[in-house]
């Protein structure tokens, strides 16, 4: 047999293991992995490099249109550039229902988006906001059954959080038709009573985000949510832990058999409430929804991850300029309430947990490729065909070289933000050629691929991801006068 | 010094000890404890028989008006009565607010039919359904400062419900001012959301109604309530404990210092699930809220009083009578939803309880005593006047025949709802003379007092009611960027 | 009825309430409290005293042989004038068996001893060294029934240590007749080989005496007998808590049910570690067993007494002269393993319990009550009769005054130790006026009681010191093929 | 590149992917892993099977003398060929040290009897019995650095436990060179005390030893341990965990960061308590230690295994013959204390594991090859080298049939025990060619390879197994006055 690509010379790093072989590839995947495999028409001279599946970033906002006409810097060309420069292949971003939009039009025009512009490949979660009737039990079962198998909801915010009657709804609905519900969960009304109390006491300045953001707000959610998670036996999906206590729910709610799954993002690893303490409004740059916290939690959260209470890393890649068109929206004095949420990471996520776990010795290459690829793919329905190298996957494949340092600045990035709120880090490790179903997408740094050469991603329902089938006590026929609920 | 009377042979109970001695009173209080008293006028002979301190009912619904014209089946008259026969001296009752009325009107409303009714002693709970800027910073002050030291909430129930901003508004108010919160804690949501389920196919009858309410709808809002106290540094009441989960979030917050106090009841404690499982709408009449629950969580809530982390059995008393004026409203075949929660219990509570603690062994006199009596006192700032067999307290007395047995029956009770949810139990121990302030109330099977004979208990702060003084990190300046929010 | 005493217009405090009252008193017994009792033929003028019950010291070494010819300061003359001059009125020491000593026999020689010193009352503890066939069928039966009711045993030291077998011997045998099993728990392995470590090292200070005693070995040995506790159903006293951990196990058991009681000392309430600290062999003075722990484990402590997980507080009076009859029996340059462990506590223990409870607003009055007086006695069998001011109690009393401050010196104590590890600390409120079954053993700081006037207390078994009858699954017939082994 | 061998048309299955790809073996290693490799001189068609890593075991007995004569059944080659039969293809077997042993002749004799015997590949435990100063500062440190890096001790059984002392020396001897602590963790008192009580009341049958080892003995134990780790900051592996409560405390443990690993067995998986419920001594068959326990536990187990908090299931294949030479050397009527405890596994661990697995779906192929294969070759040292299907790795594979049902007999089996613990069963899934680097072992129900063709595996540190560099509070010199212990 012979490749279209032989990579050479590299060590190979996956989940399992890692080992010095060459990588085959033939038709955008891979066909062979081995030691001396016979020479291709086109070879990589990996020596000296690791050979690591293509990250999957598996929560990212792109191209999203917010209530109010805020404006999300990226397209899918900038967001997708952006990731592929980081070592990312595949991004699943937000199919987001405004209240009174059908569903199945949202992914249209998000499809419709993406497909001009992707350079990565991609697939959507399911964000819903407004669960009528036809949401429920038109929209959201073809969707699924079409292949998008995630469903976002959020528990806080004004224009899109659910109540828990709804959350019920859509999660008893993702139980009928497959789907994982992934959630923003956080006490909506703890944290309105702090921000009213804070603002109304002219406490402002951006750095008083995370005062009005408590912790037990995300305690108190992730609680409920487990609690509804084993009450209609349907998995669910805690985005962004940012807290050790929050983390202790999450195992505590696992090790009772219960399916919940959980992710984290680097703001809340690399950075703290006090990196919001700037002068004037500058620490907006900072601010994001659940905000940083202490490095207690820091800590907290790394041993999630070494334990797998913690799955996934992802970005939540949320970028607004800090200018008029984004965070400074609102004119020149605005209280924190005023500043939209999020920061910019497609790109920086891969190099700063390489440099943290592996350069800096914290975990293992294993560990590094299970976190920010095999994981995602694993759990969202895109694995084996996503992150991971083996033969027969997709050939996404990210070649790093672990000895070269960049230092992170403003402006050294490839989406559209204009800022880096990890400016000013050194990171060991940078992914140097990047391929997407084997072809080379940025090598040298430079793009070689076209924006529309990412592919839509339909997904299967990965099997951890299915109920266990078995309800709990209260929606137990046997045990509830035969009333079947389910 | 002479008596006014002289409780002679009889063995006094208290939280402390169990001895024999004579009791004197003069005034109305407790003049002198001791053997050999000297005789005075008039004199009761307890030979063989227990003193005990009358019991406190803190909890319970008194010629309380709901919203649609309900008819709760009692008056202060026929309440107190009730309470009266079954050993009960002091009740607390609410003063329920209705979204619109001004609190104060409210309170004065009760005062007035207490003022014109009541046999036993009285208090009131200040109920707050809508939590305005008048009732959060003028009429709750005002009413907490004269001497009504605690707030009720609902945390269902559409009319009455506050909403998470709502319950930190009154538990702030509350610190700020000096009064307990005390809660009727369920997830309105779940609650709704099964109800709404459960109608929609089919499942009517009033058995439903216990499955409508599950189990961890009241695990996630004590927990919930638990984090707002320790968040607030305001202490909590939780009513009517009914499942072992609950309970051992309690017992949870408690160790970690957080000023959680808890009551359950004799529903929780002497009857179950299957009570409500009788043929057409027979079940209604055990139709109570939360709903009665297994037998393990019987044993729990009883090792939960042993161990202090429910500290009050009260009775809940909620009558509505078995026809078309309460329980059965709606007409012929109404659904659950349709049907007025609520037992009556103000008669049955202290023998049902002295029959499982002291007849039957469970625990000890002294703990009889706690639990129904001296524990509502004190957590209600009504001790040592009240709750106690104390020189210088009021002489309320029961006192109790330990061998008399009684059948409970549906005819059997001094209130006006017409029937007893503990009907066909025989129970060992009962309450012979019952004196409220030295004056003999019931004897002989008699009522011997007048309405309105019964005074409004103004209370004082308990000091194990006040708040800790260290607020939690949250809303610590120090912590928060000198951000002060109480 | 007239009184041989009354104690006018003082205030009364039980663990029920504070109340002001007049005592009288009839041959040794409390026959009445009131307002305005007649006139007794001797009469104590208490105006703006507290009137508490005297003090219940459970725990305490009083002329005890140790193995080596060590020497223990006080006799029982010295010991119980210095407990009685503390405001103290009932002390249990210990029945020290040696390997080879008869038991009965044990009991006999201390009985004799007492008798002739004692000046408070007293009961033994039998202490279990030598478990033999003839302990544990013949003379722990007979001297438990004959009203010796608790037993101590040896997790450590190589000389009185029990091993686990014999512990678990112990532990039925006391099942079996109806005693309590007091322990002193540590890990003994981890204990040697840290100080066996340390010594070898040249870490010979005092102040490593305490980190020879790890805190895990405090917890390891407290979990174990636990679990032990729970395996044969017999309730179990752990003596000494020193840690935080230690507690949380506690707590934890008691919370499952467990009958697992539990005592701390002032020494872990004032004292820590850097007590040790001291120059030379000065930090000798402060070496007891555990050892002093962190800040941290005093205010767990503290709460632990708030929330009834320890129920007693006592004093582990362990006198040994700074000098070559006790500390330094070794010689001039002992190495820590060399120097007996132990203080000095006995007079000590109410005065520093009511500054810190009373005085400084930590606790009430009720919570002081109980941890030194009610329940000691309760829960060793002796209550009433001791430890409550009660209508038929012992008139044990101690008559305080809140306002007087004490400066702590070496030399103000009534004992023979030499010196007090308390000293520098000045502590306000002290016992004036100390009676023993009514009899004034110290006023005006003088003592007016005779030696050998305290009497022996047989006790019954305390309710609450029974076993649940409720075995665990692995010692349950039914589970175990049958098999009975209790 | 051409390849000795190919096995083509597979499913290969590793912990990362299930995947079809034809696997290329060079020199006993494999060299390709791809689609359509180039013919090869041999070829296996395994089309329609699955390409599994060769099993690792990790906990067995083989030819080990125990004392009193006691006649293990099997030889090296015995064993290793019931290994290879079942699809193991390493083994992991002990080097018993008993009293007055050097250690490192131990090893040598060990490895002569492998060398000899040995079919599949192997390495040592150090079991430690006599932890004397040679053996700690001489034979450990120069075993372990020659790459025999795991160590066995007990904690219970008369001639070969270890007290605490010797636990905590041969922990800190460990830890100094390298080397992870297997331990049979029980306490000894409280089994010891248990049979004592069993045999003298007459409960003498087989099923009796099930009951003389209480499930708190291992909780006891494994807390114990747990905290000993954590001391002294080493890892330690708990063998063969056997109940609920056990593997909580591990779980707790893990999720405080301390580097507790765990095994489980089949036996404790597959059967209970009952099993031993014979009549007459049949039930002797059935006996190890520790005991199966409760369907709840083989439950519990398996999530465990689920949630990684056991990581590896091996045999502890322990084989007695039920005759004469074995099971029965006490005579015609023993009690059970004489009966060796122990069952033969080596051959149906990895078909019983398959059957419940994957042909019965409770987990995924990968998670077989994690538990059976990936996870004791890791934790062992012993990865990537051995239990994985990857490029370098030695050619360990066996070719499973995933739709062969197999009876299991008592005369199935190629050891030589006689017997088979789980005969009746029938399991679906079996491995029908077993290679050992690249060498057919067993084909068509053939043994193809000769006994002493089994090599030694010396062994690196794996880095999960190392400390973790960060010592607790009690061996830190900063808290304890400067004291270095480690």
């Amino acid at each position: 047999m012979t490749y279209d690509l032989v990579i050479r010379g590299g060590t190979v790093v996956t989940t399992e293991a890692v080992l010095p072989m060459d990588v085959g590839i033939c038709d955008g995947a891979i066909a062979a992995l081995g030691r001396d495999l016979p020479a291709a028409g086109k070879e990589l001279n990996a020596a000296g490099k690791f050979i690591l599946p293509g990250g999957v970033d598996a929560h990212c906002h792109i191209e999203q249109l917010s209530g109010g006409g805020l404006m999300n810097a990226d397209t899918f060309e900038t967001a997708t550039r952006s990731a592929a420069f980081g070592g990312t292949t595949t991004v699943i971003s937000f199919a987001a229902q405004h209240r009174g939009d059908r569903l199945h039009t949202v992914v249209e025009d998000y499809s419709r988006l993406a497909a001009a512009g992707a350079i990565t490949d991609y697939a959507f979660h399911l964000w819903v906001s407004d669960p009528t009737p036809e949401t429920l039990t038109e929209d959201l079962p073809r969707l699924i059954e079409a292949g998008h198998r995630s469903i976002k909801i959020f528990m806080t915010y004004d224009r899109v959080r659910l109540h828990d009657e709804e959350v019920l709804d859509v999660m008893a609905t993702a139980r009928r038709h497959g789907a994982l519900v992934c959630a923003h969960a956080e006490n909506h009304g703890l944290n309105k009573w702090m921000a009213d109390r804070l603002v109304s006491r002219g406490y402002v300045e951006p750095k008083f985000h995370g005062v009005s953001h408590p912790r037990v707000s995300e305690i108190d959610a992730f609680e409920r949510l487990i609690r509804f998670s084993q009450f209609l036996d349907q998995p669910i999906m805690l985005f962004h832990v940012s807290t050790a206590e929050g983390l202790a729910a999450i195992r505590r709610a696992r090790g009772e058999g219960i399916k919940v799954f959980a992710e984290t993002c680097p703001q809340y690893l690399f950075l703290t409430a006090q990196d919001l303490d700037r002068p004037g409004l500058e620490g907006a740059k900072w601010m994001c929804s659940p905000p940083p916290r202490l490095t207690d939690d820091q800590e907290a959260l790394w041993r999630g991850l070494a334990l797998g209470d913690l799955q996934i890393v992802s970005s939540d890649h949320a970028p607004y300029r800090f200018d008029a068109s984004g965070k400074l929206s609102a004119g020149a004095a605005p209280n924190f309430k005023q500043i939209a949420n999020g920061l910019p990471g497609l790109e920086t996520r891969l190099p700063l947990m390489f440099d943290e776990m592996v350069s800096k010795g914290r975990a293992s290459l294993q560990a590094f490729a299970e976190v920010t690829a095999a994981a995602p793919a694993r759990l969202y329905g895109l694995h084996p065909r996503k992150g991971t190298i083996a033969v027969g996957a997709d050939a996404d494949i990210a070649i790093w070289d672990p000895e070269r340092e960049v230092l992170l600045t403003d402006d050294g990035l490839h989406d559209n933000t204009g800022y880096n709120p990890f400016a000013g880090r050194t990171v060991r490790g940078w992914p140097e050629t990047v391929l997407r179903r084997g072809e080379i997408v940025v090598a040298n740094g430079q793009l070689l691929a076209a924006p529309g050469s990412g592919r839509l991603q339909l997904r299967d329902v990965a099997p951890s991801m299915k109920p266990t089938g078995k309800v709990g006590p209260e929606l137990d026929p046997r045990q509830n006068f035969g009333a079947r609920l389910l």
